[in-house]
């Protein structure tokens, strides 16, 4: 515990605005500011190109990209001719999928192909996997043969797995090597990765025997044989492994890099954290929108797309929303006679929905960190169900007091307490049942726990309060 | 694009049941095996302490801290009996709070004190952040003066700031080094952090200057002075940020690394991405278990904390319930003649309900991103406008000619259609105006947009449906 300093004489000092939270361009969250996307817009429209450069250029490539995203669609390719130079891998690499698709599309094949050749395979992947067959043909045709066969043998792996993630540019050394024999190799290579954390140790099967931090080299003397100090135990990706996946072994054993393995055990690319640190961000926070049924919520998603998913969505809790107000539709003669009780019943069914919506929440997002597995689900059961329990007899105990007072009906505010409670309990079983069910089976519980909670605590919530009331005699 | 390999002769082949993603004690998601967890169990209830041990002991840390999560809790202090020496500070820093807080109060103040001194810093304040300030007293008092310094001053920073997360160790050196200067340092230190990726240059008031990726520093030659291959741009944390902007910095600069200085710009600390994951996945999917007011849906929260937390949102939502339920109060009259009303009303509300939810949840992931800010709040809320009328008019369409056919009543068909018209206006606006105004006031729109919006639709739902009804004459 103790850092690592050497004084030495006065250098520089140049951090300035950086180290405060606003400056220039960001406001104090990092986002580009208004008045500097209103001087870029003015610029732009006014065809004073020379300005729009001379107002981007000081910017990171991410915040670039980040400008684009924030102008409309119609102003994204003016931009870009404007700041052509400027347009360089790490801005395309930053692009939303959707927004990137555009400017692509709106680029000749070459121009593509020029960039996909700056980029490391994954982002090139990345950046020409959802193009047209055609135009991805097109690409490829132009790229050096090299390059090709590199990206062509990673959109050979499904969508989402280990092998379109990974970059083939990587280190990996024999055993046999010393650190400054490592050393050496790696100040004489042209042609090294962008970034690397580790260099990978293989045997003459090229598959991985160990493992090595830069860190760990750079503070052994160069005598030293790699095989002392290197780490045997490293975790392996497989290459078919989902990403998501992927992300959970990062997460969980804290790593930098991995490397990927083919099926054979041969090494064949590495991953490293930057690119999980957004499927990360992109898996955890989808929770809410496939709960929502919004899709993945991509707000630069085309609009008809946005349209299509929420009302697929829709239509779907429209049939449910019917099977309810069915089970209404079987006491219409008792509320005919006795009002109130529509008054009072979208409380039952609403509470229960929330309580619901509750419980759903938790277990969809303890399943998708693997904190919910088969050996505590029934821990986790009897956790949800006494929270329900206590919750229901709270408001029950609320709602019918309230109601028996307010209405100057005890038995009224007996059936509502009553309803209350079992729709609680409903909810707080089906909330966690449902999506435990649905991951045995293997189906993503995020994407339909919601239709089955809602569908059970409106039935069940109109169903118990419309029939106590009935067979209490109250109408 | 090119990996860099050398063959050499035959070495070893291990990786073995590594590669495959299914072994003796993972399934194939990676979570420990239920036949496993029941071995140790059984083992433990026979008080077979050397069997426990003999099974646990090949374990992964951050598996060993699964385990204990997936223990029921009085289980939990027989386990960490059973494998004493494999509870190290890997498997403490790993574990859930609400585990570790329960074990650690369990042990003796010195014992924590031993743990303490070998975590890093930031690992060591997160150990003991959270236990009464007695129980810190005690465990600081057998820590050694340095040690007890720098937990000490990163306890004084506010909880989930830049000062809590960072660790103190890192390496920092003088730009007049040459690489081979600086690969010389690095061999003679033994009090080096357990792990680097960077190594931070800084002038004579210790304010950084620039930044050295390990890499570069392998691949050039010793003569080399740092000043040449260090990057003079780089991202710095001041010491107050909030984790969450600072996860989002390491993950729009795709940071591994990062320095953190205190008011005078001067070095402090450094944030590495692997404390940052954790960060991004959870600051990412609280959005689902905010929203439904879960609140962080720990479930290994007490369970007394977890019945206050959700019961707390279920009254106010109950008082919204009842805002909406007197709307249908309104109407009693109505319903008395036309039972049928109250059938179709919550089909309204409900799907109001259920597009509202969508919007929302799309906006709050947007606001949390930093993808909607001030500059396109215009053109979002354009764009839910559309997908509302779109949707609105869809179902509208839909749930008005069933109800037409159905009922044999077309004029009840075209009050539902324009209500659901309406209701889903409404929730497309007040899904995006909400989450964006409490946005612009800094509250947080996860934690308090769900009962606007519900409110909303469901009190719109209802009043456009019965208020047109009886504006139509039908009853």
């Amino acid at each position: 515990m103790a850092a690592e300093h050497l004084e030495d004489e006065q250098v520089h000092s140049v951090i300035a605005e950086e180290t405060s939270q606003e400056n220039e361009h960001h406001d104090e969250d990092n986002r580009l500011k208004p008045e500097f996307l209103r001087a870029v817009r003015e610029a732009l429209d006014e065809e004073d190109f020379e300005r729009v450069y001379d107002l981007v250029e000081p910017l990171h490539p991410a915040d670039i990209a980040d400008l684009f995203e924030l102008f409309d669609e119609d102003q994204r390719l003016d931009l870009a001719r404007a700041i052509r130079d400027l347009m360089g891998v790490e801005v395309i690499a930053e692009l939303n999928d959707w927004v990137r698709e555009a400017l692509i599309e709106g680029l000749p094949a070459d121009v593509v192909a020029d960039i996909a050749e700056q980029l490391d395979t994954d982002d090139a992947v990345a950046m020409i996997e959802d193009l047209d067959r055609e135009d991805q043909q097109a690409v490829l045709a132009e790229l050096d043969p090299e390059d090709r066969a590199a990206i062509e043998a990673a959109l050979a792996y499904p969508d989402e797995s280990a092998g379109r993630l990974m970059s083939r540019d990587f280190v990996a050394v024999p055993e046999s090597m010393s650190v400054g024999d490592l050393i050496d190799f790696l100040r004489e290579q042209r042609h090294l990765p962008t970034d690397f954390w580790e260099v990978f140790i293989v045997d003459a099967m090229h598959k991985p025997v160990g493992t090595c931090a830069l860190s760990w080299i750079l503070r052994t003397p160069r005598s030293i044989p790699l095989s002392d100090v290197m780490k045997r135990e490293q975790t392996l990706i497989p290459v078919m492994m989902d990403q998501e996946e992927v992300a959970l072994r990062f997460q969980k054993y804290a790593l930098i890099s991995a490397a990927v393995v083919d099926e054979a055990g041969r090494l064949v690319g590495q991953i490293t954290v930057d690119d999980i640190v957004h499927i990360i961000q992109e898996e955890a926070g989808e929770d809410a929108l496939l709960l929502s049924g919004a899709g993945d919520g991509d707000i630069n998603e085309p609009i008809l797309l946005t349209v299509r998913t929420r009302l697929m969505w829709l239509v779907i809790n429209l049939g449910t929303a019917m099977i309810a107000a069915s089970v209404v539709g079987l006491f219409q003669g008792a509320i005919a006679r006795l009002a109130l009780l529509a008054v009072l019943m979208p409380i039952v069914s609403g509470m229960g929905g929330n309580a619901g919506t509750q419980t759903l929440a938790v277990a969809v997002r303890a399943l998708a960190t693997n904190q919910l597995t088969s050996s505590n689900t029934r821990r986790m059961i009897l956790r949800e169900f006494r929270i329900a329990l206590t919750n229901g007899l709270a408001l029950g105990t609320l709602i019918g007091t309230g109601t028996a007072i307010i209405f100057g009906m005890p038995m009224l505010g007996l059936v509502i307490a009553m309803a209350m409670l079992i729709n609680n309990l409903v909810a707080g079983l089906v909330g966690i049942l449902v999506p435990v069910t649905l991951d045995r089976f293997d189906i993503d519980p995020a994407v339909s726990s919601a239709v089955f909670v809602t569908t059970a605590t409106d039935t069940m919530g109109f169903f118990s309060f419309l029939g106590l009331a009935v067979l209490m005699g109250l109408a």
